[in-house]
């Protein structure tokens, strides 16, 4: 399945409040949503930049997933890359038929209401990589 | 300056022949070129998603900065992201105006001819960031 466009690039900061400006600066445009996925444990800032958004992760307690990410890489930084696909569980379902391993076997909610699903970074060179499709 | 949208995102790679074949496979797309930038001692594999390319990046000699970014992240992953710009120059100059720390101050020419400039990543919350601009 052909992803359309990069939806979005995950970068994990320790704050939002300190990074926010840098990218409405660099970007020339303000930051247009803040969400908590509480389910992630993240608290997000969202910036769009033709197609794609950049997707500011804060983690809300010490046992994030993107805590212990900023525990290995203090500074932050690009933490995944997320494709825009029509069918998320034809397009997860496809690459586990490719031999790429995957963390989610099916899709799950994630920030904006996307339908989403992670493949395993031991699977993908290196690079945390999600699919994802619009809410119908 | 306002970026029109997200020029390539790089990644770095041990080996080009061992991951093509997973981004051709996920973006259900043919590497389009592979270019050698003497200049920066990497060999690059280009795809295409929507407005965005993805750059592979692999190391020609053990001097290369990709190949000292392999050492300290040997599985590979995302190195930089390149936002498009009108003028590369005067994006560089507003980010020095606005306290960004360079680590060009005037453009210089990358993979498929662009003009490039790159950000410090001390300055950009951790994330390698360049500025690029199409060539005239």
């Amino acid at each position: 399945m052909q992803p359309s466009y990069i939806e979005h690039i995950g970068i994990a900061v320790s704050k939002l409040d300190e990074v926010i400006p840098y990218y409405e600066q660099i970007l020339g445009t303000k930051c247009y949503s803040i969400e908590e996925v509480a389910d992630q444990k993240v608290r997000t800032a969202f910036f769009k930049v033709g197609q794609t958004k950049i997707e500011l992760l804060e983690p809300t307690c010490p046992e994030s997933t993107i805590a212990k990410w900023l525990e290995k890489n203090p500074r932050g930084g690009v933490h995944h890359i997320a494709f825009n696909v029509d069918d998320v569980q034809a397009a997860l379902t496809e690459c586990e038929e490719n031999g790429i391993q995957l963390i989610d076997k099916t899709p799950r909610k994630g920030a904006e209401n996307l339908n989403i699903g992670f493949l395993h970074p031991k699977s993908t060179h290196g690079v945390l990589t999600e699919q994802c499709e619009q809410p119908k």
